[in-house]
């Protein structure tokens, strides 16, 4: 079923075997998964794909579990993607497409990244995973790990979202609220990973996640009719959705099954937290630690992202770009999105509209462009972002 | 496309045109939908719904919905239906299935009656809807009015779940708080009605959310091969799933598509709120109006259901039964569904736990039996159930 070959780091190039854990490189660079692409090509129709029972799992070729039996599924994936023409029209876009991944498990694209990373951590016969996150990872992998009878030990910022912290209680997690940032969090969680041996699942720490996501790539492709759509504008924390869908596009690129066009990718980042977009700005190759992260889009509030250079590498190979929004913009774009689509999102889908709107008046992207949003989670998870004002009535009231 | 032919009453057998807007018949009984199924079984191949695009507009021969122009939809149906090994382990039944509403838009399975119901409110023209909800109707019905451009007047209980009121306003819906039950919030909606001539799309009040749930019933049928499992349980308040699933049997029994097993329906309520339950135990035709209405699982805090005897008769036709749980059991089966099957449930999908435990016990259900939980929705609507106790680390903190 998998055609799993072996990992490589991402930065020397070094090989690993994939029959053993594993997490970052000698080096510190981290590992990606690599695939008998020429077997693949060989032997696997891309039309294949659809025939199948819906959920992320139907590309399992390109995925890599081995055995189907430690398959660990809540049935993620397979996220509707939606014309979105009413939104189109208020900012000039006339073929707008909103992914919407908040309708996945525990409501957030991270459900991917668990769905993978916790069926190969099954296959791999691992007990005990830890992670740190800013709150909606620990929630999927939290829900993934109840699943698979796996425990995990989860920190996260004592602001992470209310709703994240009851996630990971009510899914059984070991979970500590850390006065500090993600990166913080990623300390203290590195240090017990060190003292008990637990396998660290730390955002590109493993190489797994990404698999997860680069099926968000693969759906888009499909969905297209094997052609990447002109941008993809994505909310990028640790980046990870940016390397995935990336990773996708070459490996699809390489089996030859998509036409020739490239997507350009466009990392979207709260202006209180842009560590990539500065760095972008600057032609750096890595970005720096950004000191006082403040957004209310707390998925992308990731002062620096182990990953930050794959992420920069991406977006400028496919001709993207990096840009901010102000969160009076996140605020705007969400009421926006709601009430011209229908979609409650997360903030961090919610920067998209704002970003996607400044590049079509700065001229980035043309109205006529194939453009997809990629947003990252539902709203249900933010209800504290709604101030609703609404009118009481007694019992024999008229209206 | 739709093979849609008239309405007609359920109580009386009068039979109205499709080509108006239509509530209660003159007699007072709702109006349910009429296919023309011996042209469908004439010309459709049940194998085609699989190959189509998923959602549940793939079964639209078998749907109101006239024009696919008018179609509103954000992604709704073919929801997963997974394996619960370890909780069925916990219980005693070794074919348990969930059926997870919770991936629905908006987190609910009123996400399919919405879909149905707007689309069709647009395909007649309809510009101004109104409706009384528990609160997660109102949410889906706000979502699919705002994507569809159509003005909606929802009025809930001023105790209605905090989210329902935030996706209300966020959608944009004029949305009122009521200080009374979803009843009350009726009664205020009618006279609404009655003088500003809106919509009426209260529960069973307008014909089409029925086809949206009958969807339900249409995927479990082809999941498990044409044939429906021996049990499906399902939180019963407004009822309207189950009368949409016995439609579902009943119109593809009589196109012959699938097996001769009846599927035992189980209408399952709360202590507090269990008029179709005692009616049910005495053996009446309708259910008698619950005073003092009290549990914490609110989509199933309906005193008096319009369509009660719809229900009671579905239940009874199909052998199965209905059972109350206890509040006490509901939070204890929600916990035990997130630790064992990674799934945060809402609490009316909660319920079904403990009845399928008691319906083993007692022998109603065998632990042999193919049985499904129709979870309705995601728990992440009802975060107040949940009270976690977590450590708090300081940043140099160790574990």
């Amino acid at each position: 079923m998998s055609y799993f070959s072996y990992l490589q780091c991402s930065k020397c190039g070094k090989e690993y075997s994939k029959d053993e854990p594993h997490n970052l490189c000698e080096c510190g660079g981290p590992l990606l998964v690599r695939y008998d692409l020429h077997s693949i090509k060989e032997n696997v129709d891309k039309n294949l794909f659809k025939t199948r029972e819906k959920g992320l799992f139907r590309f399992k070729e390109l995925l890599p579990i081995e055995d189907e039996k430690n398959i660990v599924s809540l049935g993620e994936g397979d996220t509707p993607i939606l014309k979105a023409d009413s939104l189109g029209e208020k900012i000039g876009a006339e073929n707008l497409y909103i992914k919407d991944e908040g309708l996945n498990p525990t409501g957030t694209f991270k459900s991917r990244g668990a769905a993978v990373g916790v069926s190969k951590a099954k296959e791999l016969g691992i007990k005990t995973i830890a992670m740190p996150t800013a709150g909606n990872a620990g929630g999927a992998w939290s829900a993934y790990s109840a699943k698979a009878g796996i425990e995990l030990i989860v920190a996260m910022p004592k602001d992470a979202p209310d709703l994240a912290k009851k996630e990971a209680f009510i899914y059984g997690s070991r979970t500590y609220l850390v006065k500090g940032l993600i990166s913080d969090a990623g300390k203290i969680i590195a240090k017990g990973v060190k003292k008990y041996g637990w396998f660290d699942a730390a955002t590109l720490k493993e190489p797994y996640r990404i698999e997860g996501k680069k099926t968000m790539g693969l759906e888009l492709a499909e969905y297209f009719n094997w052609e990447f759509p002109d941008a993809i504008l994505y909310p990028t924390g640790g980046g990870v959705g940016i390397i995935g869908i990336w990773k996708a596009f070459k490996e699809l690129k390489e089996l030859g099954w998509i036409k020739d066009k490239i997507p350009k990718l466009i990392a979207v980042q709260a202006e209180g937290c842009n560590p990539i977009v500065k760095a972008f700005n600057e032609n750096s190759e890595a970005s720096e630690f950004y000191t006082g992260a403040n957004t209310i889009a707390g998925g992308i509030r990731v002062p620096k992202a182990l990953g930050d250079f794959i992420v920069l590498d991406a977006v400028r190979q496919s001709k993207g770009t990096a840009i901010e929004v102000k969160d009076s913009e996140i605020i705007e774009s969400l009421n926006l999105l709601a009430k011209t689509e229908g979609l409650f999102v997360a903030p961090e889908g919610a920067t998209l509209v704002a970003a996607a709107d400044k590049l079509i008046k700065n001229g980035f992207l043309k109205s006529t462009d194939k453009i997809v949003l990629l947003n990252t989670g539902c709203g249900l998870k933010y209800a504290n972002l709604v101030e609703e004002e609404l009118q009481v009535l007694e019992i024999d009231a008229d209206i």
